[in-house]
Order: structure tokens, then sequence, then C-alpha cells
């Protein structure tokens, strides 16, 4: 199965490279670009092994070493065949 | 209305940020993890002005300045409201 993963800054926090990105673009001349935030999105095939919760093991995966929960949030989504 | 952008490291093209999660994965103990790959995920506010194409002008966007598109590829989902 394949699982993606997306991972964003919380609403509330700074994000300086959105604020990057958004005055590269108004330089541009794209001036309706507003907002612009920036993440990560990551994809994994995953090879469950016989009893393993693999939505539990992708939240762990998410807590432990993808994200920055203090500052970042995440979902997961699992994809069969 | 609002766009989401995914930009992903090409199929055959090599990705040392994903190589590096998939190693430190399987070193936290989840072996059942391969193929992980490590793109952007960008959101906007988009405000068009009057005879605006947004999608064509979201494609120029990451043409120009949020994908290399040598080595990356890009989709972009417009969603209104």
């Amino acid at each position: 199965m394949m699982a993606r993963i997306h991972i964003s800054p919380k609403p509330d926090i700074l994000d300086p490279q959105g604020k990057a990105v958004n005055s590269a673009l108004h330089d541009l001349g794209y001036r309706e670009v507003s907002e612009v935030r920036v993440g990560r999105y990551i994809t994994l095939e995953i090879q469950p092994q016989p009893g393993q919760d693999s939505r539990a093991r992708l939240e762990e995966m998410c807590r432990r070493l993808l994200a920055n929960i203090n500052v970042e949030t995440y979902t997961i989504e699992i994809h069969e065949g």
C-alpha cells in the first residue's frame, strides 16, 4: 500500500519560507497571491507485517521523525494496493 | 479561491532526502517502509483579477519559481470559495 503524508506549518505559526515565496511571487507580478504556506509532501510504500496497524505506525513515524508537532500539523492518507 | 500545489522529485530522479528519511525510519524499526519520496506542499490564496486565468498563472508560477522542472513534477488543484 502507499501512504501520502502532508506536513504543514500550524496556522498560527509564522512561516518564513511561505513569506519569502509570497514576496517573490509578488515581485514577479503575481499580485493576486496571498497567504502562501510551504509544507512537505512525503510518499512512501508500506508492506505491513501481519498484525501491524499501519495507520498507528504512520502516526508514530510522523510524531517521532517526520513532523515537528510543536509547529507543524500532519495528515495521513493510505491508499490500498 | 485556494490553490494546493504538490511538487515531487521525478520518478527517475534520485531523491537524497527521501533516501535519508527511509534509512532513518528503518533505524527506528519501521522496516515495512520503502520508496520514500520527499516533496513540497504549497498552499496559497488567490484573488484573481477580472480576465485572469488562474490555472494558467499557477502553471507559470510553478515553472518560473516554485518547481525545478528539470528534476521535479508538480500538480495544481484549485478550490473555489
